[in-house]
Protein backbone atom coordinates (compact mmCIF):
# COMPACT_ATOMS: atom_id res chain seq x y z
CA UNK A 1 0.00 0.00 0.00
CA UNK A 2 1.31 3.35 -0.49
CA UNK A 3 1.29 6.25 1.78
CA UNK A 4 -1.72 8.10 0.07
CA UNK A 5 -3.96 4.29 0.86
CA UNK A 6 -2.73 3.94 4.14
CA UNK A 7 -3.68 7.48 4.61
CA UNK A 8 -7.41 6.73 2.93
CA UNK A 9 -7.95 3.45 5.20
CA UNK A 10 -6.91 5.88 8.52
CA UNK A 11 -9.60 8.13 7.19
CA UNK A 12 -12.39 6.29 6.44
CA UNK A 13 -11.44 4.00 10.32
CA UNK A 14 -11.64 7.37 12.04
CA UNK A 15 -14.90 8.40 10.19
CA UNK A 16 -16.39 5.06 11.22
CA UNK A 17 -15.45 5.66 14.71
CA UNK A 18 -16.98 9.25 14.72
CA UNK A 19 -20.14 7.64 13.41
CA UNK A 20 -20.26 5.18 16.22
CA UNK A 21 -19.74 7.58 18.84
CA UNK A 22 -22.06 9.63 17.86
CA UNK A 23 -24.76 6.79 17.75
CA UNK A 24 -23.74 5.95 21.34
CA UNK A 25 -23.82 9.18 23.01
CA UNK A 26 -27.52 9.33 21.62
CA UNK A 27 -28.55 6.31 23.25
CA UNK A 28 -26.86 7.68 26.39
CA UNK A 29 -28.36 10.80 25.97
CA UNK A 30 -31.70 9.50 24.95
CA UNK A 31 -31.62 7.07 28.18
CA UNK A 32 -30.66 10.00 30.45
CA UNK A 33 -34.29 11.77 29.22
CA UNK A 34 -36.00 8.69 29.93
CA UNK A 35 -34.96 8.03 33.38
CA UNK A 36 -35.22 11.96 34.45
CA UNK A 37 -38.81 11.66 33.06
CA UNK A 38 -39.08 8.20 35.17
CA UNK A 39 -37.28 10.08 38.40
CA UNK A 40 -40.32 13.11 38.29
CA UNK A 41 -43.13 10.20 37.28
CA UNK A 42 -42.12 7.98 39.98
CA UNK A 43 -40.56 10.64 42.62
CA UNK A 44 -37.17 8.51 42.76
CA UNK A 45 -34.87 11.26 44.13
CA UNK A 46 -31.44 8.60 43.81
CA UNK A 47 -32.51 7.95 40.19
CA UNK A 48 -32.71 11.89 39.79
CA UNK A 49 -29.23 11.90 41.09
CA UNK A 50 -27.85 9.39 39.04
CA UNK A 51 -28.47 11.23 35.88
CA UNK A 52 -27.19 14.25 36.70
CA UNK A 53 -24.02 12.02 38.32
CA UNK A 54 -23.83 10.39 34.89
CA UNK A 55 -24.31 13.65 33.00
CA UNK A 56 -20.09 13.48 33.24
CA UNK A 57 -20.08 10.96 30.08
CA UNK A 58 -22.03 12.67 27.87
CA UNK A 59 -19.80 15.78 27.80
CA UNK A 60 -16.24 13.05 27.67
CA UNK A 61 -18.33 11.87 24.49
CA UNK A 62 -18.14 15.33 23.47
CA UNK A 63 -14.94 15.88 23.72
CA UNK A 64 -13.49 13.00 22.45
CA UNK A 65 -15.98 13.94 19.11
CA UNK A 66 -14.80 17.40 18.91
CA UNK A 67 -11.04 16.03 18.67
CA UNK A 68 -12.01 13.15 16.32
CA UNK A 69 -13.50 16.12 14.28
CA UNK A 70 -10.32 18.13 14.27
CA UNK A 71 -8.14 15.23 13.57
CA UNK A 72 -10.08 13.78 10.77
CA UNK A 73 -10.16 17.35 9.33
CA UNK A 74 -6.12 17.82 9.98
CA UNK A 75 -5.34 14.46 8.36
CA UNK A 76 -6.33 14.75 4.68
CA UNK A 77 -8.44 17.17 3.02
CA UNK A 78 -12.25 15.61 2.95
CA UNK A 79 -14.05 15.60 0.08
CA UNK A 80 -17.22 17.46 0.06
CA UNK A 81 -19.78 15.01 1.30
CA UNK A 82 -17.64 13.51 3.96
CA UNK A 83 -16.86 17.28 4.79
CA UNK A 84 -20.44 18.05 5.40
CA UNK A 85 -20.60 15.11 7.38
CA UNK A 86 -17.82 16.01 9.62
CA UNK A 87 -19.28 19.25 9.81
CA UNK A 88 -22.24 18.07 10.65
CA UNK A 89 -21.02 15.38 13.35
CA UNK A 90 -19.83 18.56 15.33
CA UNK A 91 -22.95 20.71 15.32
CA UNK A 92 -24.66 17.38 16.14
CA UNK A 93 -22.51 16.60 18.97
CA UNK A 94 -23.12 19.76 20.48
CA UNK A 95 -26.51 19.36 20.22
CA UNK A 96 -25.90 16.24 21.84
CA UNK A 97 -23.97 17.67 24.65
CA UNK A 98 -27.02 20.09 25.41
CA UNK A 99 -29.82 17.34 25.61
CA UNK A 100 -27.95 15.94 28.29
CA UNK A 101 -28.14 19.56 30.15
CA UNK A 102 -31.28 19.80 29.62
CA UNK A 103 -31.79 15.76 31.38
CA UNK A 104 -29.14 17.28 34.44
CA UNK A 105 -31.86 20.11 34.37
CA UNK A 106 -34.95 17.57 34.98
CA UNK A 107 -33.62 15.64 37.13
CA UNK A 108 -33.07 18.58 39.23
CA UNK A 109 -36.58 19.26 39.30
CA UNK A 110 -37.52 15.36 39.54
CA UNK A 111 -34.70 15.86 43.00
CA UNK A 112 -36.86 19.24 44.29
CA UNK A 113 -40.67 17.59 43.37
CA UNK A 114 -39.40 14.26 45.06
CA UNK A 115 -38.78 16.21 48.29
CA UNK A 116 -42.29 17.67 48.23
CA UNK A 117 -45.81 17.09 49.16
CA UNK A 118 -47.33 14.61 46.12
CA UNK A 119 -49.13 16.74 43.21
CA UNK A 120 -50.92 15.27 39.85
CA UNK A 121 -48.40 14.92 37.24
CA UNK A 122 -50.05 16.13 33.70
CA UNK A 123 -50.80 13.41 30.90
CA UNK A 124 -48.29 16.15 28.77
CA UNK A 125 -45.36 15.81 30.34
CA UNK A 126 -44.54 11.72 29.47
CA UNK A 127 -46.27 12.20 26.15
CA UNK A 128 -43.72 15.45 25.52
CA UNK A 129 -40.95 13.14 26.85
CA UNK A 130 -42.07 10.03 24.81
CA UNK A 131 -42.55 12.51 21.56
CA UNK A 132 -38.97 14.25 22.03
CA UNK A 133 -37.14 10.91 22.89
CA UNK A 134 -38.51 9.62 20.05
CA UNK A 135 -37.62 12.68 17.61
CA UNK A 136 -34.10 12.31 19.25
CA UNK A 137 -33.80 8.22 18.25
CA UNK A 138 -35.17 9.55 14.68
CA UNK A 139 -32.79 12.44 13.90
CA UNK A 140 -29.50 10.24 15.06
CA UNK A 141 -30.69 7.45 12.98
CA UNK A 142 -31.67 9.89 9.93
CA UNK A 143 -28.47 11.28 10.66
CA UNK A 144 -26.03 7.72 10.39
CA UNK A 145 -27.90 6.56 7.07
CA UNK A 146 -28.45 10.12 5.84
CA UNK A 147 -31.92 9.54 5.82
CA UNK A 148 -34.03 13.02 4.80
CA UNK A 149 -37.00 11.80 4.94
CA UNK A 150 -36.99 10.59 8.44
CA UNK A 151 -35.89 13.79 9.69
CA UNK A 152 -38.10 15.42 7.75
CA UNK A 153 -40.89 13.58 9.97
CA UNK A 154 -39.04 14.62 13.09
CA UNK A 155 -39.63 18.37 11.79
CA UNK A 156 -43.14 17.94 12.12
CA UNK A 157 -43.16 16.58 15.76
CA UNK A 158 -41.68 20.14 16.75
CA UNK A 159 -45.51 21.78 16.34
CA UNK A 160 -46.71 19.15 18.60
CA UNK A 161 -44.62 19.38 21.18
CA UNK A 162 -45.34 23.11 21.43
CA UNK A 163 -48.41 22.84 21.90
CA UNK A 164 -48.07 20.49 24.67
CA UNK A 165 -45.58 22.55 26.26
CA UNK A 166 -48.08 25.80 25.94
CA UNK A 167 -50.94 23.27 27.23
CA UNK A 168 -49.06 22.38 30.22
CA UNK A 169 -47.83 25.37 31.41
CA UNK A 170 -51.56 27.27 31.34
CA UNK A 171 -52.82 23.91 33.58
CA UNK A 172 -50.14 24.96 35.75
CA UNK A 173 -50.15 28.32 36.10
CA UNK A 174 -54.24 27.63 36.75
CA UNK A 175 -53.57 24.76 39.71
CA UNK A 176 -51.38 27.87 41.21
CA UNK A 177 -54.11 30.44 41.20
CA UNK A 178 -56.12 27.68 42.82
CA UNK A 179 -54.24 26.53 45.47
CA UNK A 180 -50.54 28.77 45.88
CA UNK A 181 -49.24 25.94 48.57
CA UNK A 182 -48.62 23.60 45.38
CA UNK A 183 -46.26 26.34 43.77
CA UNK A 184 -42.94 24.77 44.38
CA UNK A 185 -44.05 21.74 42.67
CA UNK A 186 -46.17 23.26 39.68
CA UNK A 187 -42.71 25.71 38.94
CA UNK A 188 -40.65 22.39 39.24
CA UNK A 189 -43.25 21.54 36.46
CA UNK A 190 -43.34 24.11 34.52
CA UNK A 191 -39.28 24.02 34.14
CA UNK A 192 -39.57 20.34 33.18
CA UNK A 193 -41.80 20.84 30.49
CA UNK A 194 -40.20 23.84 29.29
CA UNK A 195 -36.59 21.57 29.58
CA UNK A 196 -38.75 18.89 27.15
CA UNK A 197 -39.47 21.60 24.90
CA UNK A 198 -35.84 22.53 24.31
CA UNK A 199 -34.92 18.69 23.82
CA UNK A 200 -37.30 18.63 21.18
CA UNK A 201 -36.00 22.11 19.57
CA UNK A 202 -32.30 20.63 19.71
CA UNK A 203 -33.48 17.27 18.19
CA UNK A 204 -34.96 19.31 15.22
CA UNK A 205 -31.61 20.91 15.11
CA UNK A 206 -30.13 17.62 14.90
CA UNK A 207 -32.84 16.80 11.71
CA UNK A 208 -32.69 19.93 9.90
CA UNK A 209 -28.40 19.31 10.01
CA UNK A 210 -28.83 16.18 8.43
CA UNK A 211 -31.73 17.20 5.99
CA UNK A 212 -29.00 20.32 5.12
CA UNK A 213 -26.07 17.38 5.10
CA UNK A 214 -28.50 15.49 2.51
CA UNK A 215 -29.87 18.01 0.58
CA UNK A 216 -27.24 20.63 0.87
CA UNK A 217 -29.73 23.26 1.23
CA UNK A 218 -31.00 24.98 4.51
CA UNK A 219 -33.84 24.45 5.77
CA UNK A 220 -33.45 25.79 8.87
CA UNK A 221 -34.96 28.44 10.16
CA UNK A 222 -37.54 28.08 7.56
CA UNK A 223 -39.42 25.34 9.11
CA UNK A 224 -41.17 26.45 12.56
CA UNK A 225 -38.24 26.38 14.71
CA UNK B 1 2.03 34.84 -8.09
CA UNK B 2 1.44 30.60 -8.52
CA UNK B 3 -1.55 29.02 -8.18
CA UNK B 4 -0.91 28.19 -4.69
CA UNK B 5 0.07 31.82 -4.04
CA UNK B 6 -3.55 32.97 -5.12
CA UNK B 7 -4.92 30.57 -3.19
CA UNK B 8 -2.88 30.96 -0.08
CA UNK B 9 -4.53 34.64 -0.53
CA UNK B 10 -8.09 33.71 -1.28
CA UNK B 11 -8.04 31.76 2.03
CA UNK B 12 -6.47 34.61 3.71
CA UNK B 13 -8.72 37.10 2.56
CA UNK B 14 -12.21 34.72 3.51
CA UNK B 15 -10.55 34.08 7.55
CA UNK B 16 -10.77 38.15 7.36
CA UNK B 17 -14.11 37.95 5.97
CA UNK B 18 -15.81 35.38 8.54
CA UNK B 19 -13.89 37.03 11.84
CA UNK B 20 -15.07 40.78 10.30
CA UNK B 21 -18.46 38.96 10.29
CA UNK B 22 -18.32 36.93 14.02
CA UNK B 23 -17.54 40.03 14.74
CA UNK B 24 -20.66 42.11 13.43
CA UNK B 25 -23.30 38.90 14.96
CA UNK B 26 -21.49 39.30 18.32
CA UNK B 27 -22.29 43.06 18.16
CA UNK B 28 -26.24 42.95 16.97
CA UNK B 29 -27.17 39.55 19.46
CA UNK B 30 -25.60 42.27 22.24
CA UNK B 31 -27.79 44.89 20.83
CA UNK B 32 -31.02 42.57 20.73
CA UNK B 33 -30.09 42.02 24.72
CA UNK B 34 -29.81 45.22 25.52
CA UNK B 35 -32.84 46.38 23.90
CA UNK B 36 -34.85 43.04 25.30
CA UNK B 37 -34.18 44.24 28.16
CA UNK B 38 -34.90 48.05 28.01
CA UNK B 39 -38.33 46.69 26.43
CA UNK B 40 -38.69 44.61 29.97
CA UNK B 41 -38.05 47.75 31.97
CA UNK B 42 -39.48 50.66 29.78
CA UNK B 43 -42.92 48.36 29.38
CA UNK B 44 -42.27 48.87 25.53
CA UNK B 45 -43.98 46.57 23.50
CA UNK B 46 -43.02 48.40 20.08
CA UNK B 47 -39.72 47.48 21.42
CA UNK B 48 -40.31 43.78 22.01
CA UNK B 49 -41.40 43.52 18.80
CA UNK B 50 -38.59 44.79 17.13
CA UNK B 51 -36.17 42.52 18.51
CA UNK B 52 -38.37 39.53 17.69
CA UNK B 53 -38.58 40.82 14.06
CA UNK B 54 -34.76 41.51 13.69
CA UNK B 55 -33.68 37.86 14.60
CA UNK B 56 -34.12 37.19 10.95
CA UNK B 57 -30.41 38.80 10.46
CA UNK B 58 -28.60 36.58 13.08
CA UNK B 59 -30.41 33.38 11.68
CA UNK B 60 -28.73 35.05 8.24
CA UNK B 61 -25.77 35.58 9.67
CA UNK B 62 -24.89 31.97 11.18
CA UNK B 63 -25.96 30.21 7.70
CA UNK B 64 -23.65 32.64 5.86
CA UNK B 65 -20.87 31.66 8.61
CA UNK B 66 -21.55 28.28 8.57
CA UNK B 67 -21.03 28.16 4.43
CA UNK B 68 -17.62 30.51 4.82
CA UNK B 69 -16.32 27.33 7.13
CA UNK B 70 -17.33 24.54 4.91
CA UNK B 71 -15.66 26.71 2.17
CA UNK B 72 -12.61 27.34 4.19
CA UNK B 73 -12.52 23.98 4.91
CA UNK B 74 -13.11 22.76 1.26
CA UNK B 75 -10.35 25.56 0.12
CA UNK B 76 -7.38 24.03 1.18
CA UNK B 77 -6.19 21.97 4.18
CA UNK B 78 -5.64 24.71 6.77
CA UNK B 79 -2.79 24.51 9.00
CA UNK B 80 -3.30 23.44 12.97
CA UNK B 81 -3.44 26.94 14.14
CA UNK B 82 -6.23 28.01 11.50
CA UNK B 83 -7.75 24.46 11.93
CA UNK B 84 -8.17 25.51 15.47
CA UNK B 85 -9.93 28.81 13.97
CA UNK B 86 -11.75 27.02 12.18
CA UNK B 87 -13.57 25.16 13.95
CA UNK B 88 -13.75 27.39 16.94
CA UNK B 89 -15.83 30.02 14.93
CA UNK B 90 -18.58 27.09 13.88
CA UNK B 91 -19.27 26.85 17.70
CA UNK B 92 -19.18 30.08 18.35
CA UNK B 93 -21.32 30.94 15.69
CA UNK B 94 -23.63 28.49 16.62
CA UNK B 95 -23.48 29.90 20.25
CA UNK B 96 -24.29 33.53 19.19
CA UNK B 97 -27.80 32.47 17.24
CA UNK B 98 -28.84 30.50 20.15
CA UNK B 99 -28.23 33.68 22.38
CA UNK B 100 -29.99 35.51 19.59
CA UNK B 101 -33.23 33.00 20.52
CA UNK B 102 -33.09 33.96 24.02
CA UNK B 103 -32.97 37.24 23.11
CA UNK B 104 -35.80 36.83 21.69
CA UNK B 105 -37.54 34.61 24.62
CA UNK B 106 -36.98 37.69 26.55
CA UNK B 107 -38.62 40.11 24.06
CA UNK B 108 -41.57 37.87 24.30
CA UNK B 109 -41.61 37.90 27.76
CA UNK B 110 -41.43 41.74 27.43
CA UNK B 111 -44.46 42.01 25.36
CA UNK B 112 -46.29 39.86 27.73
CA UNK B 113 -45.19 42.18 30.66
CA UNK B 114 -46.06 45.41 28.80
CA UNK B 115 -49.65 43.86 28.74
CA UNK B 116 -49.83 43.32 32.45
CA UNK B 117 -50.33 45.85 35.12
CA UNK B 118 -47.06 47.06 36.33
CA UNK B 119 -45.14 45.27 38.27
CA UNK B 120 -41.53 46.40 40.45
CA UNK B 121 -38.92 44.96 38.18
CA UNK B 122 -36.14 43.12 40.52
CA UNK B 123 -32.61 45.39 40.36
CA UNK B 124 -31.32 41.79 39.94
CA UNK B 125 -32.66 41.42 36.28
CA UNK B 126 -30.74 44.63 34.39
CA UNK B 127 -27.64 43.86 36.65
CA UNK B 128 -27.30 39.97 35.18
CA UNK B 129 -28.19 41.91 31.35
CA UNK B 130 -25.04 43.96 32.17
CA UNK B 131 -23.15 41.67 33.61
CA UNK B 132 -24.19 38.62 30.28
CA UNK B 133 -23.73 41.36 28.06
CA UNK B 134 -19.89 42.72 28.54
CA UNK B 135 -18.93 38.61 28.92
CA UNK B 136 -20.51 38.08 25.68
CA UNK B 137 -18.46 41.25 24.10
CA UNK B 138 -15.19 39.82 25.93
CA UNK B 139 -15.30 36.53 25.00
CA UNK B 140 -15.91 37.63 21.27
CA UNK B 141 -13.45 40.48 21.59
CA UNK B 142 -11.19 37.48 23.38
CA UNK B 143 -12.01 35.51 20.39
CA UNK B 144 -10.60 37.85 17.92
CA UNK B 145 -7.71 38.44 19.57
CA UNK B 146 -6.90 34.92 20.40
CA UNK B 147 -6.87 36.86 24.16
CA UNK B 148 -7.32 33.30 26.39
CA UNK B 149 -6.44 36.06 30.16
CA UNK B 150 -9.74 38.10 28.84
CA UNK B 151 -11.78 35.19 28.34
CA UNK B 152 -10.82 33.53 32.00
CA UNK B 153 -12.42 36.46 33.33
CA UNK B 154 -15.20 35.32 31.54
CA UNK B 155 -15.58 32.36 33.70
CA UNK B 156 -15.49 34.05 36.55
CA UNK B 157 -18.47 36.10 36.17
CA UNK B 158 -20.72 33.11 35.15
CA UNK B 159 -21.06 32.24 39.11
CA UNK B 160 -21.93 35.34 39.33
CA UNK B 161 -24.93 35.31 36.85
CA UNK B 162 -25.94 32.07 38.82
CA UNK B 163 -26.39 33.28 42.15
CA UNK B 164 -28.25 36.57 41.13
CA UNK B 165 -30.65 34.26 38.79
CA UNK B 166 -31.52 31.98 42.15
CA UNK B 167 -31.82 34.97 44.62
CA UNK B 168 -34.38 36.03 41.38
CA UNK B 169 -36.38 33.52 41.54
CA UNK B 170 -36.41 33.25 45.11
CA UNK B 171 -38.20 36.53 45.47
CA UNK B 172 -39.83 35.79 42.80
CA UNK B 173 -41.71 32.91 43.92
CA UNK B 174 -41.91 34.85 47.68
CA UNK B 175 -44.03 37.44 45.34
CA UNK B 176 -45.80 34.96 43.74
CA UNK B 177 -46.78 33.52 47.29
CA UNK B 178 -47.80 36.99 49.22
CA UNK B 179 -49.89 38.15 45.99
CA UNK B 180 -51.33 35.44 43.30
CA UNK B 181 -52.53 38.14 41.50
CA UNK B 182 -48.84 39.14 40.36
CA UNK B 183 -48.37 35.01 38.88
CA UNK B 184 -48.37 36.46 35.08
CA UNK B 185 -46.15 38.78 35.22
CA UNK B 186 -43.99 36.92 38.38
CA UNK B 187 -43.75 34.14 35.77
CA UNK B 188 -42.58 36.54 32.51
CA UNK B 189 -39.75 37.72 35.20
CA UNK B 190 -38.63 34.33 36.13
CA UNK B 191 -38.48 33.39 32.41
CA UNK B 192 -36.59 36.43 32.04
CA UNK B 193 -34.18 35.65 34.63
CA UNK B 194 -33.72 32.13 33.28
CA UNK B 195 -33.24 33.18 29.55
CA UNK B 196 -30.19 35.73 31.10
CA UNK B 197 -28.62 32.63 32.94
CA UNK B 198 -28.58 30.90 29.65
CA UNK B 199 -26.71 33.65 27.56
CA UNK B 200 -24.61 33.98 30.06
CA UNK B 201 -23.98 30.07 30.09
CA UNK B 202 -23.18 30.45 26.10
CA UNK B 203 -20.42 33.39 26.47
CA UNK B 204 -19.06 30.83 28.68
CA UNK B 205 -19.18 28.55 26.16
CA UNK B 206 -17.57 30.61 23.79
CA UNK B 207 -14.71 32.41 26.01
CA UNK B 208 -13.99 28.29 26.97
CA UNK B 209 -13.36 27.79 23.04
CA UNK B 210 -10.91 30.50 22.97
CA UNK B 211 -9.38 29.18 25.46
CA UNK B 212 -9.34 25.95 24.21
CA UNK B 213 -8.37 27.44 21.09
CA UNK B 214 -5.85 29.60 22.22
CA UNK B 215 -4.08 26.76 24.70
CA UNK B 216 -5.11 23.63 22.88
CA UNK B 217 -6.45 22.27 25.99
CA UNK B 218 -9.75 21.38 27.29
CA UNK B 219 -11.26 23.79 30.00
CA UNK B 220 -14.59 22.82 29.37
CA UNK B 221 -16.28 20.95 32.07
CA UNK B 222 -13.90 21.44 34.83
CA UNK B 223 -14.65 25.15 35.24
CA UNK B 224 -18.22 26.00 36.74
CA UNK B 225 -20.78 25.38 33.85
Amino acid sequence: MTNREIMQRHFVQELELLKDNIVKMGSVTEQAIESAITAVLERRADLAQAVIDRDGRINAFEIENDDAVVDLLALQQPVATDLRFIVAALKINNDLERIGDHAVNIAESARECAACPPVDILPEIPRMAQIARMMLHDAIDGFIRGDAALCRGVLTNDDIIDDLNRDAVKKLVETIRRDVSTIDQSLELIRISRNLERVADLATNIAEEVIFMAEARVVKHRFGG
